[in-house]
C-alpha cells in the first residue's frame, strides 16, 4: 500500500484555500498511484481556529466543503482533519475529527478523545470528546486513526491523566498501521519529544506508525512539521522537512531501513522564529517590516530573523539616537545594516526629547529625575516607528526579549510597540546563543554586540545590571518558575540562588503582568510563553 | 433556623485576607445567634483565580487555611466556596467546591458539577466536575448545596446543554432548602436574569432558596452582588445591595412576605463601571488616575466614573489641544472639570506635532497626508499622559468606547494608552445613555458634549461619520454580530441594514483584532466583551 503524507501550511479560517491545497495534493497522489493520502489535524480549518468555531456558518461551510473534497477522491483513500457537528450526546456541539474518505464516499469519522485544555489549548471550549474507536479497513490493512493528543497519554509525557487511553484501547482492535493526525505547536526541543511519543506509540501497538503534522505560523503558534514514519519497533524510517511544506511517501509493503536523524535545537529555534514572522506577514498580505536598531544584541538578532523572513529589500532599520546613545552603538547598528544589505535611516530623538521635557516642565517642576525621562525617550522612538508604519505601510517588529518582558524591563508604548514580538519568548541567554549561531560562519552581527554589557542607553552610563541581577540568574529563575512551575524554595535548592532574590524576581514577574497584557503577540517557542497559554490576574493578592 | 448571607468583596489570590474577612463574619454570626452562615463560590481564593490554581503551594495554602477557618466554627454551620484537590479519578487535579463545616468539623464538600468553559469561563482548564450529590442535615433542615452554573441548566438560560442536571437530580433527595454559592459576573441586565434563574430553581424543587453572591471588581470582571432569598414559590423575599458588601439574614421558620424589587439597568451599568475601576485601583494599592479630556462625550463620561470611583481629589484631567481642537471642546473640558471639582491641566501638543513632522520629513517627503499625521497627534497625547503617570504615579484611564474598539477607530499607543479601559465594553449609544443618566438631576457633563456630532478632531472639520456609518448602525451590527452571534444575513433581516454595509462592518471588526490585542483591559459589562472571553485569531482567512 502506497501512502502519501501531505505536510501543508494551512491558513486558519481559510476553508476554501485549505481545501484547494488538499485537492491538489489528492490529485497529485492519484496521479502518483498512491492508495492513501493523509492530512493533518483540523487541516480544513487550520489550527487553532478559536472562536471562529462558534459561527454556525463556519461549521456549515466546513461540512459542505468536506463533501466537495470527497467528490475528487475517486480511487483513493483520504484521511483529513476537520471540525464537524457533534451528532451524539454531550455538552459541546462540535467534534475535532478525522474524516475517512474512500472512493468519493465519507466512510466515517474518528472523533478526538483527548482534548487538551491547558497551556495554549482550549479544546474543551469547543469540542466534545469522542468515545468510540474502530479500525478502518484499507486494502489489506487495518488503520488505527488517532488525533494528536490521543497518542500522548500512553507515552507518559502529559501534565495530566485523562480517564481513557486510546492507545491502550486500540490494542484489542489489532490495527496493522497507526496514523496520527497532528497539529502540535513547536516549542524548544519539542520535535525530539514528539518523535519519542511516536516511537512509544508504534512500540505499544507493535505496528508501523505515521505522523502527519501541520506546518506554519498562526499568530503566536508555529507548527514545525517533521511528519514522520516509524516501523513497528518505533524506529524512524522517514522524516519530512521541518518548518516548510513537504510531501513524503511510504510503501507499507516495502518499508525502508531505519535512518538516523538529529535535530538541531538552535537551528530549529531560529527557523521557528523566521517562519512565525514570515507567516504573520504573508498570511495577512503584508510585506514590509521596520525595526528600531539600537546597536544592541536584541535588535540585531531580530533584524537577522526579519531579513530571513521577509527578504532584505523589505526590512527597514531605523536608528534613533538620544543624548545617551554611544558612538559604538551607532557604529554597530550601521555595521549590522551593511552586513545584511538593508536600508538604514537615522532619526535623532534629541530635539523631541528636549521639547517634551519643556512641555512637561509645569508638571514635572522640580521633581527628581526618574523612570519618566527614560520612558519618554523609548516612547518617542515608538512614536517614530509607528509613524513610519502608518506612512510607508511597514509593520513594526518589536525587539524585546522574554527576560525583559518577564521583569517589566521595557517601556509600554515605547520599545514594546509593534505588530509582532520577534523575541518575546526568547530569553536573553538564548538571544546570545542565537547570535553566535547566526555568526557561525561569518560575522553578521557585529562581535561588539555580543561583547559589550547590555544597556538600554536611556541615561548616562546605564547598564541593565544597574536594576537587574545578572541575566544568568534572571533566566534560571524564569525557566524554573515560569516554564517548569517550581516554587521559590525549589528554585533555591536547584540553583543555589538566595531566597530573597528568588522571591523578588517572582514578585517582579507578577508585577509586570499589566505591561505584558498590552504587549504585542510574540512567537511562542518555549514550553510556557507569556500571552497565549498563560493566564494570570493583573490584580491579585498572592505574589 | 437563622441564616446569615455574607456578600463579600474577595481579593483574587488573597487567601489570608479573604479568610480573615470570613472569620470576622463568622464571629459576627455567632454573636448574633445564627445557626448557619453562607459565603460565595471560591470565596477563599476569589474568582477567577486563573493560573494561580496551577501552583501547588497555592492549593496547599488554601487547604491549610480552610482547616484554620474550621477552628472558629464552634456552634455554627458554615458553607463556603473553596478550591480543593480532586481526590477521585479524573483528568483534572482540582475541584471547585463548597465546604460544609459544622461545629469545627469539615463535614464534606459539594464539588461543582457544571463547569462553564465558554465565554469568560475556563473552568475545565482547572477543575474536574463533581459527580455525587447529597443533602446536608442542618438542624431539622436538609440543605441542597449547589454552585453557580449548577442551577442554570435547569432554568434553560444556558448556551449549551450539560449531560447532567443537578436540579433535576436533587429532587429525589428532597432538600428543604436550596443554597447556591455564586460568582456570576455582571453584564448588562444580568441581575434580572439571575433572579429568574433563582426563581426557577426554587419552584423546580418547591423549596426556599438562597443565593450567596460575590461582589467586587477583579480585572475585567465585576461581580454585582445582589444575593437573595426566595420562597418555595420562587418569590423574592430579600435582596442584598448591588455593587457593595452586605450581610443579610433570614429566619427559615419565619419567612417574611414577598417584596417587589426593580433593577435599574442603567444605574447598574454605571455602578458596575465605578466598582470595576475602584477595585482595579484599590486592590493594587493605587490611588490616583489621570484622564485625557478632549471635550468629547467619552472622556466626559469616563471622568465622571473616575471621580465616583477614586474621589475628585484623585483625578487629574489633562487637556491637550492640537491645531484642530475647537474652542468649544476646550470650553467643554473646562466646564466638566469645574462641575466635578477636579484639577485640570493644559498641555498643548502643537509644538511637538510640528517638530515630529519636521523630524520625519526625510521619510515622509512628498507623500500625501494620511492617517499617520492623525496618529502622531494621538500618540503625543498618549506619551504626555504616560509621562505624567510615570512622574506623578497616576494611572492613565483609557477613554475609548466599544464601538471604536470594534472598528479600530482608535490609535494604538495613542488614545488607547492606559492601565484600564473604562468604556471598552460600552457602545457609543450606551455612552450617550450614561451621559443623560449622569445629568439626570443637574448638568454635570456639558450639554454641548451630548449635542455636537462626535469628532476625533485630528484634522480640520473632521467628523466620526467621515469614516464610520452612523453609530446607530454600528451599534446595531455590533450588538447583533458580537453579542448575539447573528450572521450577516440574519442582521440584514433583523435590522434592514444593506448586506454590503453589514459585511464591511464585520470585516472591520475582525481587521481590528490586532489593535484590540494590545488594548488596555476594559471593564466587562456586556454579554460579550472584547478581550477576556472572546478569542479570535489575528491572522485568519475567514472574514
Amino acid at each position: 500500500m502506497k501512502i502519501a503524507i501531505a505536510q501543508i501550511n494551512f491558513f486558519v479560517g481559510g476553508l476554501e484555500g485549505n481545501a484547494q491545497k488538499m485537492i491538489q495534493s489528492i490529485l497529485r497522489a492519484k496521479k502518483g498511484g498512491f492508495d492513501l493520502i493523509i492530512f493533518s489535524e483540523l487541516a480544513l480549518c487550520g489550527y487553532p481556529p478559536e472562536d471562529l468555531l462558534l459561527h454556525d456558518r463556519f461549521i456549515d461551510t466546513a461540512e459542505r466543503i468536506l463533501e466537495e473534497i470527497a467528490t475528487v477522491c475517486e480511487g483513493i483513500t483520504v484521511i483529513l482533519g476537520t471540525v464537524r457537528r457533534n451528532r451524539g450526546r454531550g455538552e459541546k456541539p462540535l467534534c475535532n475529527s478525522a474524516a475517512i474518505i474512500s472512493n468519493q464516499k465519507i466512510l466515517g469519522f474518528h472523533d478526538k478523545w483527548l482534548l487538551p485544555t491547558y497551556d495554549v489549548f482550549d479544546e474543551r471550549r469547543y469540542f466534545e470528546p469522542g468515545n468510540t474507536l474502530q479500525v478502518w479497513p484499507c486494502g489489506k490493512h487495518r488503520l488505527g486513526i488517532l488525533i494528536c493528543e490521543d497518542i500522548w497519554q500512553h507515552a507518559g509525557y502529559l501534565p495530566l491523566h485523562y480517564l481513557r487511553d486510546p492507545i491502550a484501547e486500540m490494542k484489542a482492535l489489532e490495527p496493522t498501521l497507526l496514523i496520527n493526525l497532528s497539529a502540535s505547536p513547536y516549542q524548544f526541543q519539542k520535535p525530539e519529544l514528539r518523535t519519542k511519543v511516536c516511537s512509544s506509540s508504534a512500540r505499544a501497538l507493535n505496528v508501523p506508525m505515521i505522523l502527519c503534522a501541520q506546518v506554519g505560523g498562526n499568530d503566536q503558534l508555529v507548527f514545525d512539521g517533521y511528519s514522520l514514519v516509524m516501523n513497528a519497533q518505533g524506529e524512524l524510517l522517514k522524516i519530512a522537512k521541518g518548518f516548510e511544506e513537504d510531501f513524503i511517501e511510504i510503501d507499507l509493503e516495502r518499508l525502508p531501513p531505519k535512518i538516523t536523524f538529529s535535530f538541531h535545537p538552535l537551528s530549529d529555534l531560529y527557523q521557528a522564529l523566521v517562519l512565525g514572522i514570515k507567516d504573520y506577514f504573508h498570511k495577512q498580505g503584508l510585506r514590509k517590516g521596520c525595526i528600531g536598531v539600537s546597536g544592541g544584541i536584541d535588535s540585531a538578532v531580530c533584524t537577522c530573523i526579519a531579513v530571513d523572513a521577509l527578504g532584505k529589500e523589505n526590512v527597514l532599520a531605523v536608528r534613533m539616537p538620544s543624548p545617551y546613545t554611544s558612538s559604538s552603538s551607532m557604529e554597530d547598528a550601521e555595521t549590522l545594516a551593511n552586513h545584511l544589505g538593508i536600508e538604514l535611516v537615522t532619526l535623532s530623538i534629541e530635539e523631541p526629547f528636549a521639547l517634551f521635557l519643556e512641555v512637561l516642565k509645569p508638571l514635572f517642576a522640580d521633581l527628581p529625575v526618574n523612570v519618566a525621562e527614560e520612558n519618554i525617550q523609548a516612547r518617542i522612538r515608538g512614536l517614530l516607528l509607528m509613524a513610519i508604519s502608518n506612512k510607508l505601510c511597514h509593520i513594526v517588529l518589536s525587539t524585546g526579549n522574554k527576560s525583559e518582558l518577564a521583569l517589566g524591563y521595557c517601556t509600554l508604548y515605547g520599545d514594546m510597540c509593534g505588530g509582532i514580538g520577534v523575541l518575546s519568548d526568547v530569553t536573553k541567554t538564548q538571544v546570545y546563543a542565537l547570535a553566535r549561531w547566526i555568526n557561525r560562519e561569518k560575522e553578521i552581527i557585529p562581535q561588539s554586540c555580543l561583547d559589550k554589557p547590555p544597556s538600554a542607553e536611556l541615561k548616562a552610563n546605564q547598564k541593565d545590571t544597574d536594576t537587574l541581577p545578572d541575566y544568568a540568574i534572571v533566566d534560571a529563575v524564569l525557566q524554573a518558575y515560569v516554564e517548569d512551575s517550581l516554587d521559590a524554595e525549589e528554585i533555591v535548592t536547584k540553583y543555589g540562588i538566595p531566597l530573597p532574590l528568588v522571591q523578588e524576581l517572582i514578585r517582579r514577574i507578577h508585577a509586570a503582568e499589566y505591561k505584558r497584557r498590552q504587549a504585542a503577540p510574540g512567537i511562542r517557542v518555549s514550553k510556557k510563553t507569556f500571552g497565549v497559554g498563560r493566564r494570570y490576574p493583573i490584580v491579585q493578592g498572592w505574589c
